[in-house]
C-alpha cells in the first residue's frame, strides 16, 4: 500500500476526527478507495474504536433514484438510527465516474436530498470529515494523469496543520474584527460586502480534509458591484463558464455567463436565498495549486476567492445576525492571482496572492 | 447487465423477503457483488422501499481486527442501531479472496463473533435473506470456470420456488411426524436419532438463496452410531476431510479425520454443545450437482444429507425439547447417491438419492 494512504488515514483519525477508544465510527466509502478504507480500518482498529463500513456507490444510487416514485422517497431513518448511535463520521469521495447520476431527474434528486436532511442533521451534529481518494477518473475529471494526481491530492492532504492552522490564524485575525471586505480584480470584479458581527473560520483540515481556507458570511443585505467568477463550476453535472453577478443591496440584480446561463438562471432562482451570499472564502492551500474540477479541492486553492450564493453555514453567522437560508449553496471562485487585491476596512491585505503576514507583500 | 442478476435480485426482493412499500431495507454486499447490489437497489426502489448499502469488505474486517486489541473489541451498537430500525436485511456473499481473513488470530475472530452476538440476534428478528454472487474468486474457490460457475450458482437460484416447496414438502410430512430417522451410506455410515417431537422446516428460498432442504434438529441424547462425512469441509480457512464420528447417548465418542483432524478436535472441543448434533438436515437442490466448498451450496445439494455440531435453530426445536446449545454450528455432508438409504421409523424414505415420492424409487 501506497505509505501515503497509511499517512492519509492517520490524519484522518487524529487530527481531523481525534477517534477515542470506545468510539462509534461509520467509514463511508465508495469501493475504488478500498484501500483507504482498509487504512481507515486499521487506524480505527489502533485506537480502540468501532467500525461500521458505508458503502457509497453512485450506480447504486442511481438505480434505486430512476427506480423510485418521487412519493415514495422517504427519510432513510434506519441510516438515521445508525448516525445517532456514531460518534464519528468519515466519508470518504472518490470518482468511478463522476457523470453517474446525470440522468437521474434533478427533481427526484431534489426530492432524495430533501428526504436526507434530518439524516443530515443528525451527521453534522457528530465529530466528522470529509475527505478524497484520488481515483483514476478523479484524475480524468481534473484532466491529469493518475500518479499526477494522487501527487496533487496526498500533496494537498499530507501536510502540518498545525503549522497551516498557524498561518491562516493570521487572516482570521485581519478578517474577524472587520467591517468592510473589498474584493478587486483586474476591471471584471469589484465588490464590496460588510462582515461586521459575523465569526470567521479557519478550517485546517477537520471537517474538510484537505481543509485550507478562512471563511466567513456576508452581512445578507450589504455586498454591492460585480464580480466575473473566471474559474469554471461543475453544478449537476454541467460546467458554467464566466459567470458574472451584478449585487445591489445584496441581491443579484443582473447575471451571465459564457456558458449554461440557463443553469446559472436556474442557482439564483430556487429561492429567495439563492440570489444572495451566504458565504465568502479566501483559498490558502498553495499546495492546490491547479483546478481540478473538485469543489473539495478548488475552494481552498491557493490565490483565489471564493464566493457562494445561497445557505449560510450557523458557525460563520453572528448572534445578532440574520443567517442567509436557502435550498442551494453553490461555491464559485475568483483568481486573485495576478492584478488583484483584498481591501479590509480600507487597508489592502492580499495582493496578486500574496498576504499582508507574507514575505514578498507590498501594499 | 445479465438478465439473471435482475431476475437473482426480483427472486430476493419478491419470493424472499416480500419487500412492502416504506419498508427500510439493508443492502449488506462486497463490492466484487455491484451488479447484484445495483439490481437490488432498483428492485427496493421499485418497490417503494428505502435502502442502506452497507459494504462487507474481508480486507477491512481483517484490518481492523488485526489492528484492534482483543479488550477493545466491543459490540458495534451503532450497527445494531440500524438494523433495529429495519425490516428487510439482505445480505449478498461473494468472494475476493476466500482466504482473506486465514491470518486472523482464531481468538480475535471469536471475540469479534461473541461482541456481534447481540447484533446478530436483532438481525434475525428481522425479515432476512442471505444469497451468493459468483465472482472470479468464488468460481476459483469450487474449482470451475468463471462462467460455468455463473451458470451453477444462478440455475441453483433462480428457479420456481413454488414448486420447490411443493415437492419438498412431501419429505416435510415424512419427517415431522416421525420418530426415528437412520441414515445408512455403504459401510462407513450408519446413524439413528430420534425427531420426536421436533418441527421439520421447508426451507424454499427465503433466508437462504438458494434453499432447498429440508431440516431438523434431533432429541439431543438419542443419537447413536457412526458417520463418515465423505465430502470435505471448510472451516476457519482450513480444509476437513474424512471426517469420521462415533456416536454414544448423543455424544462424539470418539472422530478421526484424514486431513487437519485437530481443527476437528478443536471444534468438538468448543462447549459441551459442540460434541452434539443440532441440525440434521436433506439437501434437495439437484441444480447443485456438485460440490463448491461453499456451505450455502453444498448443505443443499442434491442426494445428501447434512448433520451439523453444535447449536440448534430455534424453529426446529420443539416446545418441551431441549435445544442443542452452543457457540458453534459446523454442517458436515454425507453422499447419500450410490449404496446409501434414509429410514423412517422402520421404512425407507430415499434410496441411492430417489425420495420414496419420486419416480424410479425402489424401497
Amino acid at each position: 500500500m501506497d505509505p501515503r494512504i497509511r499517512e492519509h488515514a492517520e490524519t484522518v483519525v487524529e487530527h481531523s476526527t481525534d477517534v477515542q477508544p470506545g468510539d462509534n465510527v461509520v467509514i463511508s466509502a465508495p469501493s475504488v478507495a478500498e484501500d483507504l478504507a482498509v487504512a481507515l480500518h486499521e487506524a480505527v482498529g489502533d485506537r480502540g474504536a468501532t467500525p461500521v463500513y458505508l458503502a457509497k456507490d453512485s450506480r447504486a444510487s442511481r438505480a434505486y433514484l430512476k427506480a423510485a416514485d418521487d412519493d415514495d422517497i422517504e427519510t432513510p431513518t434506519h441510516l438515521q438510527a445508525l448516525y445517532e448511535e456514531s460518534d464519528v463520521l468519515l466519508r470518504v469521495r472518490a470518482e468511478t465516474n463522476a457523470t453517474e447520476q446525470g440522468d437521474v431527474d434533478p427533481e427526484t434528486q431534489a426530492t432524495a436530498t430533501a428526504a436526507r436532511r434530518p439524516v443530515q442533521e443528525v451527521a453534522l451534529s457528530k465529530r466528522w470529515c470529509l475527505t478524497q481518494f484520488p481515483s483514476r477518473a478523479g484524475a480524468q475529471l481534473a484532466g491529469m494523469s493518475t500518479d499526477g494526481y494522487r501527487n496533487f491530492v496526498w500533496d494537498a492532504i499530507n501536510k502540518d496543520w498545525g503549522a497551516v492552522r498557524e498561518h491562516q490564524q493570521q487572516m482570521v485575525e485581519l478578517l474577524d474584527p472587520a467591517n468592510e471586505v473589498r474584493i478587486v480584480s483586474g476591471d471584471t470584479t469589484d465588490v464590496r460586502m460588510s462582515v461586521d458581527g459575523m465569526h470567521t473560520i479557519n478550517d485546517y483540515g477537520e471537517n474538510n480534509l484537505p481543509g485550507g481556507e478562512v471563511f466567513t458570511a456576508p452581512v445578507v443585505d450589504s455586498v454591492e458591484g460585480e464580480v466575473l467568477f473566471d474559474k469554471p463550476l461543475y453544478h449537476q453535472g454541467r460546467e458554467i463558464t464566466g459567470a458574472h453577478l451584478v449585487f445591489e443591496d445584496g441581491e443579484v440584480v443582473d447575471h451571465a455567463a459564457d456558458q449554461n446561463e440557463d443553469l446559472l438562471t436556474e442557482v439564483l432562482n430556487t429561492d429567495a436565498g439563492a440570489s444572495r451570499l451566504g458565504e465568502l472564502g479566501i483559498g490558502m492551500n498553495r499546495d492546490i495549486d491547479r483546478f481540478s474540477y473538485n469543489m473539495l479541492f478548488d475552494e481552498k486553492m491557493g490565490d483565489t476567492v471564493h464566493m457562494a450564493v445561497g445557505r449560510a453555514y450557523d458557525d460563520t453567522v453572528g448572534e445578532n445576525r440574520e443567517a442567509n437560508q436557502s435550498a442551494v449553496h453553490v461555491d464559485m471562485i475568483v483568481d486573485m492571482s495576478e492584478d488583484s487585491y483584498i481591501e479590509v476596512d480600507g487597508g489592502i491585505v492580499q495582493r496578486d496572492g500574496t498576504f499582508r503576514f507574507e514575505e514578498g507583500f507590498e501594499e
